[in-house]
């Protein structure tokens, strides 16, 4: 089952020749999520020849025009190329004022259904769950009100071991039961338990998205041992007093954080316009977690 | 004195990866213009190494998406890269809500003034006038209320003939009166025309930009004889009906205008997401006028 991430935009909030501003495309059990939408976003998605018509939630962290300009073009196109399912889109409350004025002016009446689920920019919350994924947002501290996301895998059934089912005439009644997690009472009145009728379960996938945000220890036990992190690295280590002033991180404590949240690996991005080369970015934050990669514009990560 | 224009974008309401929103940037004598600001200008702009901090007139005409939908982005980046000199915008009216409303949100405070003049939809005005340059909107026939605009170089001082000044012994006053068009009187009282006095003026260059818009003769009179026209072909002709009913135009309508109001050049553009390759509609076009160009992205036009 795939569980893909592909990275849209890499800027912070002045884009420049080579460098978009924040989207990214995570692709989870063909559940296809947009998480914030910069602008070109729609071009983005194009380009790399990801089908945008498949996207039906899109998340969208705060109101800065760097991760949400590129909302409205795309809302437009998905109508002008005849999509007619629900829209989920889970923003801060004032975006929906800010779309229906941009609809009223440009006389759009959209061919398919926006659902507003609007994000508590306080506390942890659960916002999205179906069979197999769930999806919830969490506080950061940022100059406007201001969200993270974390994509989690749910437990699947589990395997059975063919040769219990053959030793101990198990039924499909209560092979289901095991596949579950129970335990098996044989008909002798034995208990057996379940890990010694399956196979391990496979280790659960997350994504912790953290957008815009300046370092902040309280994220820590929302991301504890993700499997991937994306934080967040406007500036150099040299720039941390300007980080904290603009609520931004530097390479060097984004990679604080993954090290003390455990995560397997770090994606960091956001990069200002000043860095022509990033290499010092990945440099300062590998230093502290080694297992860094730079969120650029292509880069897709299969988890 | 240059007269250039730059196309940003040629696409019509759905971008594709090749073709990027309407914007188009305009410099006459040192005048730094910007047409309509689809989605990806700022990067469009920073692609063809336009120095957008130097645009301060700012010309949107609707207000559909893939005309302003850039805008926003653009006006924030000029703030982040610190402009403190105003910027006038010429547009309609309810764009200064939803740009008031955006910046509300991502609580940003612009470092410049923005200079708002609300264009009439309904009839030609002259929107913009120095010492060399004016501006006039015209009104065009689309869904919702339209403007086109015509940038109009003017009439500077006449070159006078060196051996006239020799043979009559003009003074530098009276050289400055022949200069602006006036005729000479000698001391013995006789009347030396302006144009014995000069060379011939040179002829005065004209753009008309004709944005989204049905085939409407209307609009032959404002254009008439200009250097350079753009209209919009969004079709070809045989979606003539479809042109109509999304009051839109095709290649060979566009033409027709062109021929009508006898204008040098015909530059066709917006061109529907159907079309992979534009041929066939400048084919068509030149098929009635044959000084047509496609306004393809990175094409400059020198008049």
């Amino acid at each position: 089952m795939s569980f893909q991430l592909t990275i849209l935009g890499s800027s912070s909030a002045t884009p420049t020749s080579q460098r978009n501003p924040t989207a990214q495309y995570l692709t989870i059990h063909d559940r296809h999520f947009l998480i914030d939408c910069g602008e070109g976003t729609q071009m983005q998605l194009r380009k790399y020849k990801l089908k945008f018509t498949r996207i039906n939630h899109i998340f969208i962290s705060h109101l800065h025009g760097d991760h949400y300009l590129g909302l409205q073009g795309l809302l437009s196109s998905l109508h002008l190329l005849g999509c007619t399912q629900d829209i989920h889109l889970y923003c801060p409350k004032p975006l929906k004022e800010i779309i229906d004025l941009q609809l009223l002016h440009s006389d759009t009446h959209l061919k398919y259904s926006l659902k507003y689920h609007f994000l508590n920019t306080s506390e942890k919350e659960l916002i999205f769950e179906d069979d197999k994924v769930l999806v919830e947002s969490i506080p950061l501290n940022h100059r406007i009100p201001c969200c993270g996301f974390i994509f989690k895998e749910k437990p699947g059934l589990l395997s059975i071991r063919k040769e219990m089912i053959e030793f101990h005439s198990i039924s499909t009644k209560d092979i289901l039961r095991i596949k579950k997690g129970e335990d098996y009472h044989t008909k002798e009145g034995k208990v057996i338990k379940n890990k010694v009728l399956t196979y391990p379960a496979e280790s659960l996938r997350s994504y912790a998205f953290c957008s815009d945000t300046c370092y902040d220890e309280r994220i820590l036990p929302h991301i504890k041992k993700v499997s991937l992190l994306y934080h967040e690295a406007t500036f150099l280590k040299n720039l941390e007093k300007r980080a904290l002033e603009t609520f931004h991180s530097t390479a060097e404590q984004a990679a604080i954080i993954a090290k003390k949240a455990q995560v397997d690996k770090l994606l960091i991005g956001h990069f200002s316009a000043r860095y022509k080369d990033l290499k010092p970015l990945l440099d300062e934050s590998k230093t502290v977690f080694k297992n860094t990669e730079l969120a650029c514009e292509g880069l897709v990560v299969e988890l």
